[in-house]
């Protein structure tokens, strides 16, 4: 559409192919993970950063930082998997009358996970990993990481 | 995780950037449409889509492809889109009697649109296009085309 205001024409095509591909992205992953293991790629996500983490716990806080979703998503994507077992809601069981309230991966969670990973990382590489040669792979991995700096450092509280 | 099956150090350290930088990108993007003119990634999506098209009108399936939702996402997307009056279903004006269901932009979605694409452009300069330079945004822009590329060939109906 004419409306991409500041951006010329080859900056708009570059957004629109970028953008456009991690939509179709998005959604071929997702029905993937929905068909074979009725997770969506936001459960699959927390379960990821879960598994990660010392102790296989985390604050909701870190856990928010690391996913940057905002408070309300975060909560009632907590509050879903809480409803199916996947993880624990709680105060630190080291430190019980602290107010941080921990995230905890379950069994099943971490069961489910597992169970998920091997097909995901399969769709994972035939979608995408295969396609690309050695170099386009680290191009993508450079290009990725600047792009996560650059959103660091333009953090939504610095205004602008 | 270790149970990045398939996928070598190397792939997986690419792969994850690229997933989080997605991840990270998508929410800052989300809130700031959200902020500023009450809508979501996908609403912003349909209406440009319909935006660009011919008549601003799409079939229904027509406008399924191009955005690679599952049907249940779509009809629920454009349900909640039809509430608020940004777009309208129904069958073709020209042709009233074929059983295909249009989604036509209405006025006062072409209106949500051009309100919140100048700010929208702004965020998406700020966060990506100024921090990379004419070299990346190629790189970026080809890298996509080739993963696009890539999925259409790798639709799920093939199986794999």
């Amino acid at each position: 559409m004419t409306q991409d205001g500041g951006l010329d024409d080859r900056q708009q095509r570059a957004w629109r192919s970028f953008y456009r591909m991690q939509e179709v992205l998005r959604a071929r992953l997702e029905q993937q993970l929905q068909a074979t293991s009725g997770m969506s790629n936001a459960d699959y996500t927390v379960l990821v950063v879960l598994y990660d983490a010392p102790g296989q716990r985390l604050r909701q806080f870190e856990l928010g930082e690391v996913v940057q979703w905002e408070k309300s998503r975060l909560h009632h994507q907590l509050s879903r998997m809480c409803q199916r077992g996947l993880v624990e809601r709680g105060p630190d069981p080291r430190a019980p009358r602290s107010r941080a309230r921990y995230v905890t991966l379950t069994p099943a969670g971490r069961q489910a996970l597992l169970a998920a990973a091997p097909a995901h990382s399969r769709e994972v590489k035939r979608l995408v990993i295969d396609r690309l040669t050695d170099d386009e792979l680290d191009q993508l991995g450079a290009l990725s990481t600047r792009i996560l700096d650059a959103l660091d450092a333009a953090k939504p509280s610095d205004g602008s």
